[in-house]
């Protein structure tokens, strides 16, 4: 039996009675024989109320002060998680993220891990200890605390399963699996069985919450089997990997949405080989994640570019832009919130055009404006108006016959 | 101007509006052209709420998971404070103990500091920083996290002042310096102006809750002068340094006292020269602190032995005890808790029986069993019923002319 690495959200511990529910769960893992290493987020709301305390002092807190301030919650729960397995006489021993090895680089507040270095882990786990996790912290080379930026506890277990190559990551949440959509939205909604890395990817960036989007890339590149279960029942979940049973047969997996997007409009800009990496690296630097992107060619001489970004960037990007007028050379810059993204997922989509058909005609028919059009090998996106967003996705999911109890392919030969 | 090292209690920076209030004191010593390190303790009951949570989960903690929970109060501190000299246009950095290169050995629960690397600090000073510590904090040298114990942001605070021979220390609390005795049992205790090393010692480790004893050994032993004083006003506190202006004149100084007493009695040991090293020898390798010992000779081949523990280590005494009774050849072991120590302090007190004589005297007349008592050059402590140890605190502040307002001379003629 090799390592399993268990990860559990901040609702899975949110109290101490549900700590203890955890750590029954552990020793269910550790008790199949497997090496065990568990990271787990901050109890409940705890984030956020530290965010809330730092609100109270400063509106632009220090990104350094706000890792050493939010690193705490996750601290906390080791430590509680560690004393539980003790009580169930298990040696167990808690590490925070650079006790642990987890090298980042220095970008406080979203930083990106470089490497771990297991050595303490693995001495721990030959010792025949279960070893405890903070997640979403790291250090930087220079002996910084810093985090992943939210979510980011995801990261770090799939992370460190790649690192020790477990057999698999358990990201174990409040929720029983991956589903076609948001059963808050669409009551008809299915669990998965399974799903493709690239799937779940796509389902994670467009905002299914599931899954943090890096934490997926992360386990595609190592080919770390994922499973998603529920903490509180003994559903068996989705599984997360390579190569999915059907993946040859066309399917619309899922329909997800983000309802978090701005976009920003970047007119009048020179038709040079060097605009398009010289506006997106200014912003890359920045590090502002940017989604969709459309170009307009005007004549020879000019482009206007649209983006979107999450809404809680799009003041930065602005500014970024504008700080940049002179060297980027444009006429004018337009920003826009209140939008949506809603997308379907599946594997094998760029191959039918008609589903991207089936898409449009669902909104249209729905009298839903598309804003924006994006698409790749394995979802199609559209930004519309926020509020109209649930509809769209209650269209969409019966559009795609996702409604029913028994999956149904969706027919290549349909379309316009 | 040098260095000077500022520390902030728990209930000065309970609150956000506590907090803020501490970053404009900082402000104000810096100012006046000093280099800043600041330590803080936890925000208000922070410790105490966590230590509740632990106790949820189980009744006998790891010292080491404890350490890893109480070590976030302190990093929540240091992060808020750090925000609020930001707010006011300071520049300043917050470290945690690990980051501050404050090294300690292994003891959870009560490292003792080995050194400080103080490298980074002195950088961080270099280019005009304001340091903030976590108090209380440190770490192994094989990378574990640790705490001084309770009361240990003091012993931070002085250990940082020794190491980066600081001009002075000074302590902010919630009271405004060192009384005669403690106010709330007699309100005509009155503030020092200052008062030695030895004295404070003395006080500190007799249960006169202003300052840690470890601190004051540690200030006493670098000699870095001390001032203690109140963070919620602007009084000039006490002064507790090498010389005392008027050291060479006996006067009793102050009456402290320590509610959590427990005796320990060990009857019929064997009379020979290794009972006594053997016997504390163990108590000392588990790291239990004896205060009084009485030891009396039966014959030449039997001695008992008494002693005094704080009353949360009086299980652990005995438990040591009683597992070496081979060792240790004793017939009986006793032990009595619900005792308290009342203790007079004050320079040059060896060279005046008088003192001693007015002491048993005052307890006597006010029908007080005295029993134990230990004397050192500068202070005698009584073992007495707690029940009546407020009595007794009264009796001697009056006894030893501590009431009045003028600081009067014990007459070193007076007594048996």
């Amino acid at each position: 039996m090799g390592i399993v690495v268990q990860k559990f959200g901040g609702t899975s511990v949110g109290s101490i009675e549900r700590i203890r529910n955890v750590a029954r769960r552990i020793r269910e893992v550790h008790s199949q024989g497997h090496q065990v290493v568990v990271t787990v987020s901050a109890m409940g709301k705890q984030t956020d109320e530290l965010v809330a305390l730092a609100g109270q002092i400063t509106d632009d807190p220090s990104p350094r002060e706000m890792d050493m301030l939010l690193t705490t919650g996750e601290q906390i729960s080791i430590a509680l998680l560690t004393m539980a397995l003790h009580e169930l006489g298990l040696s167990a021993r808690s590490f925070t993220g650079w006790q642990a090895g987890m090298v980042t680089d220095a970008v406080h507040g979203k930083a990106r891990i470089k490497r771990i270095d297991t050595e303490k882990i693995r001495q721990c786990l030959d010792r025949g200890e279960i070893v405890v996790v903070a997640g979403f912290q790291g250090i930087s080379e220079d002996g910084e605390i810093t985090t992943l930026g939210r979510g980011g506890s995801d990261t770090t277990a799939v992370a460190l399963a790649a690192a020790l190559s477990a057999d698999y990551c358990e990201i174990n949440t409040d929720v029983p699996g991956v589903f076609t959509t948001d059963p808050r939205i669409v009551p008809q909604a299915r669990k998965l069985d399974e799903i493709s890395f690239d799937e779940m990817l796509e389902l994670a960036n467009l905002g299914a919450a599931v899954l943090h989007p890096r934490s997926v890339e992360c386990a595609m590149k190592h080919n770390v089997p994922l499973v998603v279960r529920s903490s509180f029942t003994e559903e068996p979940g989705t599984w997360v990997k390579e190569s999915v049973t059907m993946e040859d047969t066309l399917h619309v997996r899922g329909i997800a949405y983000d309802l978090k997007v701005a976009r920003i409009k970047v007119l009048g800009l020179p038709n040079r080989v060097e605009t398009l990496s010289r506006l997106f690296g200014l912003l890359a630097d920045a590090h502002i994640n940017v989604d969709m992107i459309v170009q307009s060619e005007h004549d020879a001489e000019v482009i206007d570019v649209a983006f979107s970004v999450g809404e809680d960037e799009w003041k930065q990007a602005r500014n970024v832009i504008e700080q940049n007028r002179e060297t980027l050379g444009y006429v004018k810059v337009i920003s826009e919130t209140g939008l949506a993204k809603v997308s379907a997922v599946g594997a094998g989509m760029v191959t039918n055009p008609g589903v991207a058909a089936r898409m449009f005609t669902a909104l249209t028919d729905a009298g839903i404006r598309i804003k924006m059009v994006s698409t790749s090998e394995i979802k199609i996106s559209c930004a519309i108006a926020r509020e109209r967003a649930k509809d769209a996705v209650r269209e969409l999911h019966t559009a795609f016959g996702l409604d029913v109890n028994i999956q149904q392919e969706v027919p290549s030969t349909v379309g316009v």
